[in-house]
């Protein structure tokens, strides 16, 4: 089976959870719209009259989207998602990891999504001052605390979680350079699982592959300088 | 099995979306902190390390929280999530409904999450303009384009899926009504199917009980009325 992932060509975004699970996975997928473009996804997603937006994924005669959802699918398929009732336990973290790149997104379009950074930039730096303040505090305490004692989230190995919390932790450094770096003692467990992560071997060469787009100003993790601090 | 649904008592907020299935699904179920307190709520929440924030549902050793992922739990112990790949179109659509009921919630939260409306009204008023315009008939337009022949969203019955489009329908009539009457006309397979929902047995008797929370300006969708418009 080879499984095609549909999502906005120039940035990491929300497929970039499905890449990871996709590449630890060690599974064959094609990246249809860096091969054929943003007019062939537009086509595409014309017939898919369930899916609200990328990303989504093309299996056969199965369409998936929502992030989480198709870690779900995935995970039914080919396992790391945890057994039994931790399915659910691995399932509920990724939505609230989904919580939390969606309020790192509104921290710069907090009022309009249909218009430009600079466009509501007054905006933004109020909701980046709580949002560094309160929130990702918040966010990473819990996180920290949800931690097993495998040093994973859920059981004994890596599921789609995990990868998931690495983006998230990767995305945040990206976007609030200072601030992480003030608070990152306090995380321990996060920091070691997030190391853990990238020293996958699987996940270690697609860090270095020309297939990991590099994070940038398109995407949901913005570098704005004016938007972090201590 | 009695189920133990924990979520805040003065509000529907996301717990409705749990409360309907279970209601829906005939399911004996004790709402928690409406008996014990919000107190009760907080001290029962320590216990649990990978629950961020209520609603949660506690099943015997197992306890699931995320609105979308205690609906697969229901469905999957219970039905009405759709069978074989279906379950995962059911849930892709939650978590559309999930980020509409996000959207909601941040027109009138959307620089601070921790402050009250009355410290962001002029923020809200900008967001809300927004979300009336462009975000309302967005959703709805794609709602009204997923629903299946059969009326429902999958399948020949109903699902999950569509108590919740129902309760999100209701929400957005509530916090905006005169936008919500100005387009009630576009989207005919959407007011047929919240009809429907509503007049479903169990539904309708549990809207009539005191188990009904009303709406209230607590909750997710708040009605100001210098929020609304045509």
């Amino acid at each position: 089976m080879t499984y095609d992932l549909w999502y906005w060509s120039p940035i990491q975004g929300r497929g970039e959870f499905v890449r990871l699970f996709l590449e630890a996975l060690g599974q064959t997928y094609r990246d249809r719209t860096r091969e054929d473009g943003d007019d062939a996804l537009m086509a595409d997603m014309d017939r898919h009259r369930q899916v609200y937006a990328p990303p989504y994924l093309v299996a056969g005669d199965t369409v998936v989207s929502q992030v989480a959802t198709i870690l779900l699918f995935l995970a039914d398929r080919h396992g790391r998602g945890g057994a039994g009732d931790a399915r659910y336990a691995v399932q509920q973290i990724q939505l609230t990891i989904a919580d939390v790149v969606a309020e790192a997104h509104d921290v710069h379009h907090p009022v309009g999504v249909g218009d430009y950074y600079e466009d509501q930039k007054a905006e933004a730096a109020r909701a980046a001052a709580q949002f560094r303040t309160d929130r990702i505090p918040a966010y990473l305490d819990h996180f920290e605390g949800a931690i097993s004692p495998s040093g994973w989230l859920v059981g004994e190995g890596w599921t789609y979680a995990d990868l998931s919390l690495f983006q998230l932790v990767e995305g945040l450094r990206y976007a609030f350079p200072t601030r992480m770096a003030a608070i990152a003692d306090d995380h321990p467990n996060v920091g070691r699982l997030v190391a853990r992560v990238r020293d996958l071997p699987e996940i270690a060469a697609y860090l270095q592959s020309a297939r990991r787009i590099p994070f940038n100003e398109d995407g949901i993790f913005r570098h704005y300088p004016e938007l972090d601090g201590a």
